[in-house]
């Protein structure tokens, strides 16, 4: 059974080792966290982080690697675009209406609180205080009837499918009150995430920051289609900051303020099934699946099958939102994912975003529970009909028909020359009117207008007060007409992965961390070594002035190589030198010693296993870019060069169980 | 003489054909432009920009290259720190009282106006009519008295030094108005530049968007000296947007209210002349330099010196600084600047920044005139003093001395016992008023204390209004006492050069670009392969099907190493496909054609030559390789391969002159 507290090697993962670990490197940071205690400085300031060197290099190697796999793999047309938006871009896409949670105040306290967060920490606590309770003796008011602490279970089951109106109902049926102080709250209000400000010296204009990238990928659309000279499919990406003014800010890195995203909007055509033409190079990968079914049924069994087969069965609407899934797990895993802490869960009806027809959730499992990380909608027309609609822009595209297409259809016409004078001011609404007339209404009116010679047909507002008006078969005629239509248009539907990154990131290192079996003290991150923030560690072995020369020339090779190094000249143990680094992630360590001046020889050592090799300046450095390319593993590294037993080493075999010279000098 | 209007071969630069290009190509575009004939939609939403594909690519490469140059080069510590800054953290580093522009209102049109881009422009148009005018003929009345005409261009030589009185009096003086409409103005208000919000539910909490992201860099600065175990010199460094809220937004991309920084802050040891370890490296390198004397006699005559002999005449105050003013041109040519329309230029004394010692603005010329793009300033201890007092963090290093340093110093110690029942309320004010002598004052008040048994102490106002107190040698002793320091306490300086990335990637393209000089409309981007947007252009002659797996296993072989091509397989001539690329920069382009299905050859063109060579496919690869990383010139490639003179070039040296078979297909 797959734990979240079971590290890699199967020992307990205590989360408060592990954030002491990231405290310690600097991975990251309260951001202010000196101004916590000035006069002045506001409580609000939470949910803000700063990524100290080792999580900056991460970050960067996530993004990298991400661009690597999606953009340059794909041929995307990566963007980058502006965060500060105006508000019309946010009413159209649905921000400034919906973008938002629902809380409650505590007038006594003056507190704010995310109203399902207060129910469900408060129906928890109930449920937990039942169960510690017996009936008869021990805290007896405690114990709930069978029947509430069903009730109980089922409203948490459902906690993120209630709106403000039922959380109101729940907090008034079940008495909840703020748990700190115990005091009555508020009818739960709409609270819009969105940070807002103004642009431009008149403060009359409002602007958000962006709650995501995707509007400005929607916004670019037709240009982009341009650039890429009309080719469908087509996608475009952006890496960039996004912003939600959370009202409880928790559980670090997870719930934060400013984060950084990663999305991908690609764009396809909704007839033809929306096929991939590279499908067939993931078909055969297996993805654990828990189906919406599966969880309408209160149950979190996954489905393991291939994507293939999934597509085939539509569990998983298409090929393209398939193959997308199949590509985000590739890269999940690539960059340190514990596969067996990977699930991708689909969307339930009534969870989904406005915009989205099929949502599927690559979540990780971590000590806080499943943590959505890569949103993989199927937006379908949403996003480019409605800013299409509110600016008057076709965001479509036209295709020559491979054969011209006919099409009979109604058509009416106003004799303009009458509609002008008869109907002044009116005249506009009124053609208005007619033209949106759907041609089943034609089809029905041009029967009337045949028989009647008049019809009625719906307006807006008339100066008359009207909604409606009457047009004579003199003023107005409904006939059948055919067309040949040789090109195609189109409003594409958007397929669009969706990455949260700094989420990915933590999850990341949970997944990595584990500590050596003979000492929880010497703790280990096993990234990767595609992403970890250093590859490789120089130490000589003391500092004896001979080594600095033959350190500095390595660093310099490694650098003009792009490998990022690090010297550590300190003068503690290279033991304590190596667990640091190893807390820091860093998959090899190089040491110059007393051997290297006589005979110019070198060792190499590996993180997770703590072996060594020895060999020349040369060999070390190409099986280091072998590592590196991933030409080569430290398996057959090891097989190939000698290993280093000697003087000089961390620990035999198993660390710091051997001779370990250096560990405590 | 070098001009602006000048491109690379020589040829007249237009901004209009440069602009249709950047257009054209989609290096970027004004960010919502489809909104902007949108209801609702307000006019002060301008300067933000979306880069397009190429564009964010060459962004993206700049950075690459600026880690590698920068960070990986010399160890420094890049962090992620956060944009939405709280109010005391600006408060303090001065932003919310001083980071402010002038603006006036013209009340009639309610149109607001930078003051000093005002007085500039207004003064300008009268001087340029005033040359177009004869003293006795055509438009008489414009022409200027030549003392009236010295005192404008007296002015406008000094634009940036006015403050809002200055501006006013100007304003007031020559009558100067709105050139829309011809209205007064009122007078010229403060407008701070930053954009605010409000964090978290209770809006109580003001917060800003951050103006650089150096501050983030001063509060951690703390766990970054730990991070790198006390070790000093040091740098940070952070790449991320930074935000303005300008009055009026101009000049493209010069201008902008949102903008990539990437900064870098160097701390280092105020005592030892802030010496540079790899200072030797860099000081043969000649930089060109405009001093400040040369400009306050109102010229711009640059002094061309090694950057050694440039801090060993003290032009540039340290090697430090120095340093790094060698290493941002040595950045800045790599990247595409051209050598000849860059300068350093020394800030005047009254247009430093209220926190900088020194500074020095590497400009680069531009359609624009001079633009700022990379500052490079000694900030002094100013910012990490002024957070360590908001605080009460200290942000200091603490070095063991070489010997113990002994101290004697004067001291005054208060009788506690009867300080708290003597002065009650007012004791805090008093011990704090005795703490805060200074050793000179103390060395008076022991000289009176002895003679007259009592001293009389300045203080914070007291409870009976007074701001002094009297201290009788009972309640109050002065004596010298001798301490031994071991460890010395210092605040570090900071120099920091901070790079505009935008600024820099806009100039880098005016100065790239140029057009072949047999027909205007073939424009070229000489952008250097290191940071050209895609590297290779792959193009199979036809669309005939032989073609395309040559050319795909041509990408994916190019992909596997890093390389960034793109595949034009459009229906267009050769040329015109060679022709786009040529204005996105592309350096390399492959073709593939019916000599490549027989005998395995294909050939490789060079954009700015336009040369072709022709071998197979494992030499052309082993070439581009060598080229990218630096290894090898095209010049080197060109003698070294065959050249390719046959059918299948876009011309044949003089690029279209040549038997162009396949530039009007």
């Amino acid at each position: 059974m797959v734990n979240a507290t079971t590290t890699l090697d199967g020992q307990p993962f205590s989360r408060a080792q592990f954030e002491a670990l990231l405290k310690r490197r600097l991975f990251y940071t309260e951001a202010f966290e000196i101004y916590r205690t000035a006069p002045n400085f506001h409580g609000d300031n939470r949910g803000l982080f700063d990524y100290g060197p080792p999580g900056c290099a991460l970050l960067n190697n996530i993004i990298n690697e991400w661009r690597k796999h999606f953009v340059i793999e794909e041929n995307m047309l990566e963007i980058d675009t502006t965060g500060i938006t105006p508000e019309p871009v946010l009413k159209t896409s649905g921000h400034v209406d919906k973008f938002a949670d629902w809380m409650c105040r505590d007038p006594v306290k003056g507190e704010y609180l995310r109203a399902d967060h207060l129910v469900e920490s408060v129906l928890e606590t109930r449920l937990e205080k039942s169960r510690a309770a017996t009936s008869d003796g021990k805290n007896k008011a405690d114990k709930l009837d069978d029947a509430t602490a069903k009730e109980f279970e089922e409203i948490l089951a459902k906690i993120d499918n209630y709106g403000g109106p039922e959380l109101r109902d729940l907090i008034k049926k079940y008495d909840i009150r703020n748990p700190n102080g115990n005091g009555e709250v508020q009818d739960p209000i709409a609270f819009n995430l969105m940070f807002q400000s103004t642009i431009g010296p008149s403060a009359a204009s409002p602007v958000y920051l962006r709650p995501e990238t995707a509007q400005g990928q929607f916004l670019n659309f037709r240009k982009l289609l341009d650039f890429c000279q009309g080719t469908m499919p087509f996608a475009s990406a952006c890496v960039g900051k996004s912003y939600r003014n959370e009202i409880s800010p928790r559980s670090g890195l997870l719930r934060v303020r400013e984060f950084l995203m990663a999305e991908i909007e690609h764009f396809v055509d909704p007839e033809g099934h929306k096929h991939h033409e590279r499908f067939s190079e993931v078909a055969d990968i297996e993805l654990p699946f828990l189906e919406k079914d599966t969880q309408l049924s209160g149950k979190t069994t996954l489905t393991t099958v291939s994507i293939g087969k999934a597509v085939e069965t539509k569990l998983v609407d298409n090929e393209t939102l398939g193959y997308f899934l199949a590509r985000v797990y590739l890269f999940l895993v690539k960059i340190g994912v514990d596969k067996t802490k990977l699930r991708f869960r689909q969307h339930l009806a009534n969870e989904m975003a406005h915009y989205a027809c099929d949502c599927w959730d690559a979540e990780l499992l971590t000590s806080y529970g499943w943590i959505e990380c890569v949103g993989c909608a199927d937006r379908s027309a949403y996003d480019l009909s409605v800013h299409s609609n509110a600016t008057g822009t076709p965001l479509v595209v036209k295709e020559a028909r491979p054969e011209p297409l006919e099409i009979t259809e109604w058509k009416a016409s106003l004799e303009k020359k009458l509609v002008g004078p008869r109907f002044k001011k009116d005249a506009k609404k009124i053609e208005a009117a007619v033209a949106s007339l759907g041609q089943d209404a034609l089809g029905a009116l041009a029967d009337e207008l045949a028989s009647k010679a008049v019809i009625t047909v719906p307006t807006a507002e008339l100066a008359d007060g009207k909604t409606s008006v009457e047009l004579s078969s003199e003023i107005c005629s409904i006939d059948k007409v055919t067309r040949v239509e040789n090109t195609r248009e189109y409003t594409p539907n958007v397929i669009e992965p969706s990455f949260g990154i700094g989420r990915i990131l933590y999850s990341v290192l949970e997944h990595v961390f584990w500590h050596r079996r003979q000492d929880s003290a010497r703790q280990v991150l096993s990234l990767p070594i595609l992403v970890a923030p250093t590859k490789v560690l120089l130490v000589p072995l003391s500092n004896n002035p001979g080594f600095r020369p033959v350190v500095k020339s390595l660093a310099s090779r490694l650098r003009a190589l792009g490998i990022a190094n690090n010297v550590d000249a300190s003068g503690v143990s290279i033991g304590r030198r190596y667990a640091r680094n190893d807390e820091l992630g860093t998959p090899l360590g190089i040491t110059v010693d007393f051997d290297t001046l006589s005979n110019g020889t070198i060792t190499l050592r590996e993180r997770d296993s703590t072996l060594q090799v020895r060999a020349s300046e040369d060999e070390i450095i190409e099986a280091i870019k072998n590592l590196i390319a991933g030409t080569e593993s430290w398996e057959q590294v090891s097989k190939r060069l000698p290993a280093f037993t000697g003087q000089g080493q961390d620990g035999q075999g198993q660390d710091g169980q051997g001779q370990d010279d250096r560990w405590d000098n």
